[in-house]
């Protein structure tokens, strides 16, 4: 198809399509090609195969920009525990400390990157030209809400924000049998209605998600009142104030339960990670192209992270998500219609139409 | 003091004070002399030593009716997970396939009973003999009801009658980030409003005492929505039709809570003990004997098994039980307070007194 195809010095795929003048602007357009232990096929390689399906069905044709293909590596965070190792090269952000992060086996990125016979002092090199003016990522939702609302497209607005706590909740263990209602400090039970509240809040409140997806409870015997709860909570919404303020409602309300059960309740930050926008010119653009495929685009949230959260602190970067059968990911049985990926190709032939006939997308620079 | 100590073929420490007449009646005092890994000194072996007093306390002088002190062996099931080994050879339930049970190493009752040097086919003569009238069994509460009510001795009515379950809340494990509140089927979201109405229908059940003590959920990582949650129920109530509509009405609260989330929910119960009623007029000449003692006595349930459960089933069998402090047991720190030990002697002794001068008890016989 013409491409120059390399692999950079973090392992991303990268292949471009030059355009016929040679300080054209550049679209990245790409995901990832790794993806988690018993996987789909789909979630990451389903972008980086709908970029080449694009380039195939451009069949020669050159447009007044320069297409790169990205494969990237380690998005999902696997190996090193450190996720979007990929993305971060793109952006300059990976440093000496994530290179010595070790896996199970103390092997460091950099040695990993060695092994594989690539240079870890040429990732500065991985880094994305000022020429680059957006990067477009297709990508599997996920999700069950594309599929509910009957839709094969949607328009990603933006990517969550994320804060990860561990509450503990400390009664006063005892004997199941011999102590009264009354004269309990029973953490599961606290822990119990405060799950109650958090479910009540994430419900009320439009677009919140809030999950507490681990308990642990000690002692843990069936006969024996629980003297420590410990469980784990997810909060997510696109917007970091109503995130922020969800969570002090959180805590606040962990607090009265324990104050008003005489039991004590201590917590901790694990993430607090803000809310990632989308480039907004390229968003409508996406959903102008969709409208021309004859399909209604969603505009919606991504509540999980993908590599545009990344690319998007120094290039406009955009969203596709397609629906996902059942909300089915990170499973063997994972899967997308085939027509849903049709209408996606052909919508990404009208979006790439619209930009080269667009001279303001053209004349973006990337703010790195 | 005059007494004939035995060991019994199942390891029961048996003290006879005889009275002055070979075919007089005879009352069993005692507890159990085991106890738990990381226990107090207290739970078990203060019974004994308070049965051990009364003798001491009686300077020789004679009874109508003999006194057995039994410190009975294998009460807590600690090692081979059968509790009440030693009152159980008292009724004669102690049977092959009790005796073929294994502990950790493999080790049978059997073995174990040899290995000590004692003769298990003897256990048929640990038997209470039929002119066993009556046992009595201190024991400290383990819980916290005497000392909220600022009293030192209880007088136990019943052994609460006990059921164990557990529940499975199957819905679907998700991503906690791109799954919307309403499109979930969350198990933890619904054991947590059901451990909610565990909690309520307990407290508004005079008497009945409801724990869920252990809860797992699966996978149980923050950022999964949790697709199985397996609790423990522990439900105990001195009525056992009480007790027996409360596990029907938990069972129905679990379904209907589970049908409306969309979930499914499963049970198994694991034990289905009834309650044990204590002898009345034993407890009746305990409650005057403990007024006597200048104390006013509380009648209650013991949520807790205890020996004399086993032996009511053929003896008259009674239980008084001694403040503790804190409701602490099982535990290093477990304790009793002097004066408490001190009333229940003196209570103990008048409770002798009283034995001797009623006809109608000496003239009860035991019900092997």
């Amino acid at each position: 198809m013409g491409v120059r195809v390399q692999i950079d010095a973090v392992g991303n795929f990268r292949a471009l399509y030059p355009a016929p003048e040679a300080d054209s602007p550049r679209l990245l357009v790409g995901s990832h090609l790794d993806t988690v232990p018993n996987a789909g096929a789909y979630d990451g390689p389903l972008g980086v195969l709908l970029a080449v399906a694009l380039l195939e069905a451009l069949h020669g044709r050159r447009l007044p920009y320069a297409i790169e293909v990205v494969g990237f590596s380690e998005e999902e965070g696997v190996r090193f525990g450190v996720p979007f190792i990929g993305s971060r090269a793109l952006v300059g952000r990976v440093d000496g400390t994530l290179l010595s992060t070790t896996d199970a086996q103390g092997i460091s990125v950099r040695d990993a990157i060695e092994r594989f016979g690539l240079n870890p002092n040429e990732i500065p090199l991985a880094r994305a030209a000022s020429d680059v003016c957006g990067y477009l990522e297709f990508h599997i939702e996920q999700g069950p809400v594309l599929e509910s609302l009957n839709l094969a497209l949607g328009v990603v607005e933006s990517i969550a924000g994320q804060s990860r706590m561990e509450f503990t909740f400390v009664g006063r263990a005892n004997h199941a049998g011999t102590t009264p209602m009354n004269l309990r400090h029973d953490a599961m039970g606290a822990a119990a209605e405060w799950i109650t509240a958090v479910e009540y809040i994430a419900k009320e409140t439009p677009q919140l998600v809030a999950t507490v997806g681990s308990v642990e409870t000690l002692p843990g015997a069936v006969n024996v009142i629980a003297g420590e709860v410990r469980a784990s909570l997810d909060v997510r919404h696109p917007d970091d104030d109503v995130r922020t303020r969800a969570v002090e409602q959180l805590i606040h309300s962990a607090q009265q339960i324990a104050r008003l059960r005489g039991l004590s309740v201590r917590w901790k930050q694990r993430m607090n990670q803000p809310a990632v926008a989308m480039d907004s010119f390229l968003s409508s653009q996406i959903e102008q192209a969709i409208g021309k495929a004859g399909c209604r685009a969603h505009r919606m949230v991504s509540g999980a992270g993908h590599d545009a959260m990344i690319t998007a602190e120094q290039i406009p970067s955009a969203m596709v998500f397609l629906r996902t059968p059942g909300g089915v990911s990170h499973d063997p049985t994972e899967s997308v219609l085939a027509d849903d990926v049709a209408l996606a190709i052909e919508a990404g032939l009208y979006l790439l139409d619209q930009l080269a006939a667009t001279t303001t997308f053209q004349k973006r620079t990337c703010r790195a």
